[in-house]
């Protein structure tokens, strides 16, 4: 009963991630009821996404040339590489200003349930960055969740034979929390990671 | 610290309603993982729904010509009008077929807060439209919370002076309702207006 051209434009916003078909068409009646430079610039904005924005062939993370900002700066130490699941996390760290090393993003986590496994994570290109150069270390900085764990394990076996130091970031209470009311899980955790003073 | 183009994006899409700016990032990084098409088939799917689907001059609901199909159906009750809030609750309506006049979208209900007033809905043609069909009855089929009740009030008044039927759909327990679970105003509603067997 809807027109097609609607029904189009509700389909395709139902297939981003969390979003259900009811939600979509709620937007589709927005943008037809919004003024129409909102739906074009939409249009625009995804046509220029498509053209400027690409994925570092180094890292993965968003690049707007064929290589990203930080592996392009001279400043980062390219011989320390942390590994996450994607370009929220990098940010995440980035916004701590406490690294200085490179990156690589994954764009996922392996979840063998949901079909997930190690050739769908960006990993070909690792090791050879690893060996071209003169990596030391690679902090492994995935989730504290199962896929995220699991991912960490997988790429510690992985990358054991080239010998580097291969790390992963401390789990334990984070800073605010309160002994109480963490569970057992991250207490254990806590306790078994503790550091010397 | 992200490409202009995804930012631009996903601040688009935080302009949906109920979206928030972490969920439009979200969606920007998914639309950029995707293949191509995704973007191209949403940016396609954007210009025929500018180009395509307009309102009806008559009744402001969907409509791919000048009027929509149920103001251009000779089968349906020119002397009846129902007034309902959104395109979704006239749809919700034609779902149960038992309505066979024509309708008329606000396109909103009355919320002075939000600055929605009598001029930002679609009424001005509705004093016109009563007298050139001879309309006999409106049915004001608005929501039964504070803004479509409001809305209810002011269109009853304003239409006194056609001297045609106004009436509301009825409210009272849902089928299904159990009589235990239901609010002290649904349950007062229910009992003031009772009908005959």
């Amino acid at each position: 009963m809807l027109p097609p051209a609607l029904d189009k434009v509700a389909t395709l916003l139902s297939r981003l991630p969390g979003v259900g078909k009811r939600s979509a068409l709620r937007w589709a009646f927005h943008i037809l009821a919004e003024p129409p430079t909102y739906a074009r610039e939409l249009q625009q904005a995804l046509g220029e996404l498509l053209l400027h924005v690409h994925f570092c062939k180094e890292c993965h993370h968003l690049a707007e040339d064929e290589r990203c900002g930080i592996c392009r700066d001279p400043a980062r130490d390219a011989h320390l590489i942390c590994v996450v699941e994607g370009v929220p996390d990098l940010l995440a760290l980035e916004r701590t200003g406490s690294y200085r090393g490179r990156y690589h993003v994954l764009h996922g986590a392996l979840a063998p349930l949901k079909g997930i496994g190690p050739a769908q994570l960006r990993l070909d290109n690792l090791e050879a960055r690893i060996t071209n150069h003169g990596v030391t270390e690679v902090i492994i900085a995935t989730s504290a969740d199962v896929e995220g764990e699991a991912t960490a394990l997988y790429l510690a076996k992985r990358l054991a034979p080239t010998g580097i130091s291969i790390t992963r970031i401390a789990t334990g209470i984070p800073m605010g929390g309160e002994l109480e009311y963490l569970d057992d899980h991250t207490l254990s955790r806590a306790i078994a990671g503790r550091i010397k003073f």
